[in-house]
């Protein structure tokens, strides 16, 4: 059987992607990838590290952050604009990082091409809140067509909950034994969690949504029910 | 008028790309990126700068190398792969790089989106031998419509010689008055150029069916008439 890359960065989405890829594909014929790409914070790495190893597969860790240089975004820590808890649902958000998924992919593409990988996995889904534009069904299906084209295997994206809801994510999760207590979400970096940041809010409301407990700390009145369960 | 940004390599086909850009936007408004992969040689940079400095526009270096690790070519100096004179014709090369393009025009991308450059300008041709997957008019296309997608402000990507073979980039070269002598192919990086690599050989029959004289040094007889042009 062909190798699969699996673009893991340590958040619960990835880490629900991954759980699926090597329930159908086998550890052995997995390859997960994990990019710093000169966030703020380096929490997610070490996250992606403990559900590589939950799931026995190969861990590719590259620092790409050079890559990154002259691109803008709250989420990188040489830039100067800030993370903000409300974003306006209608424009693009401060954590839009322009590019970052088409680099990663295209990355993920070369090194599938370089492996002989057919498949390229990697966790987008409708939520990605704040309008990403490189997120949405119809990026995956033309940025699928180029790297088709562009590769000489043809590699192919697999985004397979493009069209779920983080809710849904949750649920699936669930049913396959996802550890989501080694997985990170807070865009500030922060442990326990802010519990206030877009991405904590979305968390929270999709484990609410699927009726599960999220098992990881969230600062003040969110980790009373669980406060010890990472320990 | 909108910031351009221009894929500068220091070979002969981006600075004609670049001479035809700064002809129709001006200097101040663009930009050239070169980036170091991990290719053999860093001759091309150096080509690169002066090219740049010769067209007065400000250029963006990167080291991107970290990104190529885990991808196999004979052009990247971590590889084991030979590059050969004689290529298959009908099969991609060795001097292949997977994912290259992708990744360099999402990352000119992501840049374009975060400055909010319209086009991102690179040098592909008709003649890219070796069968580049990355380098064809449905690539092109294909990776145009992705990016469209997946960037907020739309970036497009502008190849104006895809369809154009590698003479007629040496007529409009000369034309406009590009500084060929600047420019550097080889693959194997030596200067005197080798005049046997795949890129060597494609250049100088470009200028031969262009009815030109290559102003560059190549190693023994190639150089017999032009020894001091570049002095």
């Amino acid at each position: 059987m062909s190798k699969v890359l699996v673009l893991l960065s340590g958040g619960m989405d990835s880490a629900v992607v991954l759980g699926k890829v090597v329930n159908a594909y086998g550890a052995e014929n997995v390859v997960a990838l994990n990019m710093f790409y000169g966030q703020r914070h380096t929490r997610e790495i070490e996250c992606a590290k403990d559900i590589a190893k939950h799931y026995d597969v190969k861990l590719m860790e590259m620092d790409i952050s050079s890559a990154f240089a002259g691109i803008s975004s709250a989420l990188l820590s040489h830039s100067s604009i800030e993370i903000e808890d409300d974003q306006d649902k209608n424009k693009v958000g401060s954590t839009y990082v322009p590019g970052r998924n088409s680099i990663f992919l295209s990355i993920a593409a070369g090194i599938a091409d370089s492996i002989g990988a057919e498949f390229v996995y990697y966790g987008a889904h409708a939520d990605d809140h704040s309008g990403y534009p490189d997120c949405t069904t119809a990026f995956v299906e033309k940025m699928t067509e180029a790297l088709i084209e562009g590769t000489d295997n043809g590699v192919r994206i697999q985004a397979p909950f493009v069209k779920y809801h983080k809710s849904q994510i949750v649920k699936d999760g669930i049913a396959i034994g996802v550890p989501f207590e080694m997985t990170h979400s807070c865009y500030r970096g922060e442990y326990p969690a802010c519990g206030t940041c877009p991405t904590c809010q979305l968390r929270l409301e999709a484990f609410k949504e699927a009726g599960q407990i999220d098992p990881i700390n969230y600062k003040g009145d969110f980790d009373e029910e669980d406060s010890d369960s990472r320990d």
